[in-house]
């Protein structure tokens, strides 16, 4: 029986504001990306999702992000490497603790939102968020985009990488993901979703947005749930993996 | 040759804002509590502190604090006890990931300012930094107010604690501190500061505000040095401490 | 045909999240206490808020609150006078500006969760309100709990005063609220709820926790939309009060 | 007797942060641009500063930044321009409280630091800060780069504008600011950059780098008082404007 690895974005919350849907994805994804209170998240955040993702075996990463609470993240910042550095390691280091305290460890660390498409290609910030890891702890492996300089990047410095792929985001025959600005970025068909996640897992080639078929490989899918669209793209998506005996696991 | 530990505040600049004497400091004293971002402090002063207090040899506390960055840490605040606990091992967490890339560890919690005060004698805040300390590493000390309820609760749950004594605060016939509001309450003079230490170090009685002698133990003296004449009453009590043949260190 | 006032907190959204129901909110209450950046709002939502308010002929409230996101405003803190006072000015100050874009003007201001309840009673913390409210404008009136001294500590400063009840809470003998740690606290048939706005309404009596008659003066009733049953509350006390040719709508 | 305005940025001290020398530099210059408590300053320090300012005849400028405080607004970010213009209109509001409680007016608006900059040439987010300067007040004027784009977005946009000019940076034969990156941008000669300063003061041409002389229309000076080498310049310049009978004022 073959697997692939589903991961979400959780523990998003803040202090009286509550958002996404996370017991409810922590049943079903392999990996929870735990943001860590730069971008989103508190500590009691962080505790509970912890302990949630650790009760149901699910492999704790840390999501960490720039300082910019009331943009959630999602705004480019002009950052100096050596501050983006130490930011990396403060925010591991606060989710290891709690890793620590539910008896598990954080074992991976995904960019979140304008950080994560930022160290896709900048190679300065991506260095700074590369050597902010291995000051924190040389084994976390670095997930980001499939086939983006990062990648090759992270291992070069000796980091494990996951490359990570979308269900729901059209390709280009380069293998890079659509714009979002650009038609047909997004594939709102839930077949076509599922189908995609069924090449990923497979290690099968999928269509790009010109028709031709492309490889792209996939260490991890990201999902979604914070809507019920979303949520129920997910099951259709891991009840067709399991239909293919495709169990959705992490690689250990 | 005996010795006394010597504790000190640093690393609370922020940003573009810098405070304190660090550098002097950690040249003097042998142990630093070091900010870790809620009351004061960010990343890069932590990465930056913590590496010099390594070079130096100088003990490291995670010196925790509330969630006021305006009011640095001094307002007191009707926290949640779930929260403060989270709060407490995520800012030691963070600490933790710096002193692990320097090759060290922190050592101890010291809680700064209104969450030192009001934990001292609250029970309520005062076990929830207790849990979110065992949560983080039950080997951590607890450093508080000698005499204070809050170091017997800490023991009686497990933690080793160490009392804090102070050079140039009186001290009570019932070997508490005079509040600042009265009169007496700082010792503005030197030699009777310097005294006092002496005191503490050597283990001997000091003078209370009522001129009777009292005991009062202490595992650490806190200094500043965020003044010149804080800097200089630091390097007078050193001077005589070493002309009693008292090292300026912490026990191990 | 007679009237009465019905205010709601609003506009406490901030960036990515999103909380309340003010839209529908709006569509029934004469004043809105909105949020002013410090203990939940943002500028864009303040703006959004304001605009929605004049829409509907909804007076505008300043809700100030303590610098407090991640705890909501809700938990007390020891401010000094000086920095509340500058704060509320602060805060009044911002809303007006889109009080003035969208051609209408701040008239109110009501403080939010902690401050509302230590001022009702800490007369440091009250006085520093009002002198606040009066640096930014001595028109603005200040909507507080009826029957607390603060509208008495107001009123001789010479502010104008908007006593405020609530429909869902018990009252004492004496007029004031039962505590939420009390049995009874809160009344959770919405016929008694009803009942208890009709009568302020109407300067009628309500029934005391013991059962005895009191007589409460109302400016103004709080209610709140943030859930179905909250919502369906208000509904409720709106037919009711129109059954009896009140209208909702607030003083000139 | 002709007059030159002279500008400073004040009130950047934050909680228990202090920075800059704004006493000894509002007796200085003309016209004061004050943090509003996104990038810098807090309410407290608003208060303090404007009252400062009106009390020396010094007029008040809301010097906006960046949500940033880590960052003291000097890093660019990708604001929606929404959410840019209504925080401007926010910070302006609240400044303009602080400036009408001790009997003045906020009367012109020059953004701080990335937002300057970026401002300077983007003109997606000079729109916003233009409009958002419109919805607080049609009558404030925008203070920017001589030379730059955004005076002319604003001048069409209806606003009045006050270009600006520094006397120790060095300008392109093309009338631009030297970048900062680039060898002599920035004249460490007391002696030039005051000779400068007189160029603006009497709309006399400056020496270019490349020598050429050009004209650089100056409606006021940007000064700086952070360090005693900056103080001293301002002196000098002062004092070389007086020998030359030009009094530092601005404008009516």
């Amino acid at each position: 029986m073959s697997f692939i690895d589903l991961n979400c974005d959780l523990g998003e919350s803040f202090g009286n504001y509550t958002i996404g849907n996370d017991e409810a994805m922590l049943d079903l994804v392999s990996s929870a990306n735990i943001a860590c209170g730069f971008h989103a998240g508190d500590a009691s955040v962080m505790d509970t999702t912890v302990a949630a993702a650790v009760e149901r075996g699910v492999r704790i990463g840390a999501h960490v992000g720039y300082r910019d609470l009331a943009g959630f993240g999602r705004r480019a910042m002009a950052y100096a490497p050596e501050e983006l550095r130490a930011e990396t390691t403060y925010q591991i280091g606060a989710l290891q603790a709690f890793a620590r305290k539910h008896g598990s460890a954080v074992q991976y660390v995904k960019p979140h939102g304008a950080l994560y498409n930022t160290i896709a290609h900048d190679e300065a910030q991506a260095q700074a968020v590369i050597q902010g890891i291995k000051d924190a702890d040389p084994n976390l492996a670095l997930m980001g985009l499939a086939g983006a300089p990062v990648l090759e990047w992270a291992a070069n410095a000796g980091l494990k990488v996951l490359s990570e792929t979308f269900a729901d985001r059209a390709y280009t025959a380069e293998g890079t993901l659509v714009p979002r600005s650009q038609e047909g970025a997004v594939h709102h068909d839930p077949e076509v979703a599922a189908a995609q996640a069924i090449a990923f897992a497979t290690q099968s080639p999928i269509t790009s947005v010109t028709g031709s078929p492309i490889m792209v490989h996939a260490d991890s899918i990201c999902v979604h749930g914070d809507n019920p669209a979303a949520l129920a793209l997910v099951k259709q998506i891991i009840s067709e993996l399991n239909a293919r005996e495709i169990e959705v696991r992490h690689a250990d």
